[in-house]
């Protein structure tokens, strides 16, 4: 079976072809300008690659509700040109095959259980931490959507008492996102966080807001495995900080051996690197 | 099929008679004082009803790990006499019937999704702020269990600005349920909330934790119905006070007619009233 992936992003459309066992073979970028623009390249793309089937990971929100007559758009996006836009309509235009479709994250948590750090595992978390920060999770052998889908970047978190940026989520100011993502970083202290890594006061505060987040997402959703990826992990030195601090904040109430003796097994890196929404862009056909 | 249904709390087990509609016929409530002397009362009331199959909703922690050599037991709880207790093993030298075990609150979404206010959707939450601060919730059609199961009533949550109370949550001080939970109320103000009724700051206060809870589990599970119940929201001021919060909270972002329009009919109490975790229960074996 030969599968297109697309991991659609706010700056590229990360487009790939793989088979059923997440084997990716080929792979372009193709940057995300107009829809139209963007949207005839990835068509050139597939056109003659015959696939069977279509995967695609998706920046958000998007309306993933099967019955919903707006199901397959990227909605209330501020990105220009793109709010409203009927992404898996356009794509059958081009493609009559069976197209899956959800959030990137969601993708990337799916393709990590499936082929990466939490592979066996029916439940994990994928946190992507960057230009903003978004969570996808995989419950009871299932990606979560409900009302709409998560949107768990967007939690509410409690300040440090030394920090006094006021964020800047346009939705929320202080949300986790506004206060935690890339952008916000550089806002804080003037600064990109690659310029920042000797100065161990950033990345304190970043460690306690994502370790912070962490701490609810484990109480609330109970992943078998946490896997936080995106450019701002770049910064390896977090992950020791984050752990340590998730622990704290638990105070030892979760019994779990994952959590109290290995936890640096529990919160991880990818394991597929930065293939993860490709690989769970197949993942979402199979 | 004639179903056993226990709530075991840990104040009192209640136990009923049920069908595979949620129809209770009978119900007792049996103190609970030590193991053995609630265990033979529970096991004495059941004694002569021939119960097909027996499902039990349960105080915390459990072990709800199948393939764990502690499955059914109450594990790590502060509460004497209880600690390590092998709830579903005892019940099993006495009944010879398969045994559906789980959360209290888990069961309590349960019923409610199949009998109560989330009847027919495949989502909810079941939120019970009394003694303590339990959540259990339904994702995709599945009662959340992952590493453990969750204990989202000890999430952090922000400190209202004028709110100087320490919290008193023995593993975390303020978490959620050390500052908002029945008790801590009454130690915040010196009396009881019943007494407090026509005292604004204290329901302000209180909606302000609640919302915040509320809106990260919306963010983070999305799920379709939100019900709150439990001792302190027999004050019934709270429900607007907490919705109105909620919403303010998200502030837009999620686009949901449930929470932009419908608030009233998505954050809502018990349609089970108090026979929620009974009825739960009675689901836990269907």
């Amino acid at each position: 079976m030969i599968i297109g992936a697309i991991e659609a992003g706010g700056t590229k459309f990360v487009c790939g072809i793989g088979n059923e066992d997440g084997v990716i073979t080929e792979r372009v970028s193709i940057p995300t300008t107009t829809p139209e623009e963007t949207l005839a390249e990835v068509a050139a793309f597939f056109k003659d690659k015959q696939v069977d089937a279509l995967g695609v990971g998706s920046f958000g929100p998007v309306d993933l509700d099967e019955s919903s007559s707006t199901y397959g758009f990227i909605t209330s996006t501020p990105k220009p040109h793109w709010n409203n836009f009927d992404l898996v309509g356009e794509l059958k235009k081009h493609f009559d095959v069976p197209i899956g479709f959800d959030t990137d994250v969601n993708a990337a948590a799916l393709g990590e259980s499936l082929w990466g750090a939490a592979k066996g595992l029916d439940s994990c978390l994928y946190m992507t931490v960057g230009t903003g920060i978004g969570v996808g999770a995989l419950v009871e052998g299932k990606l979560i959507h409900g009302l709409t889908h998560p949107e768990m970047g967007h939690i509410m978190v409690r300040r440090h008492e030394e920090d006094s940026f006021d964020g800047r989520c346009p939705f929320h100011g202080d949300c986790l996102e506004g206060l935690a993502a890339g952008p916000a970083i550089e806002d804080r202290w003037g600064k990109k966080g690659q310029e920042l890594v000797d100065s161990p006061k950033v990345w304190e505060l970043e460690a306690y807001y994502l370790a912070q987040a962490i701490a609810n997402y484990v109480l609330i959703l109970s992943p078998k495995k946490v896997i936080v990826g995106g450019g701002v992990m770049k910064q390896a030195q977090l992950y020791p900080l984050v752990r340590e601090k998730v622990k704290e904040i638990l105070g030892g109430y979760v019994q779990s051996e994952q959590i109290l003796e290995k936890m640096d097994e529990y919160i991880v890196p990818p394991g597929l690197g930065d293939n993860a929404g490709l690989a769970g862009a197949i993942g979402l056909v199979k």
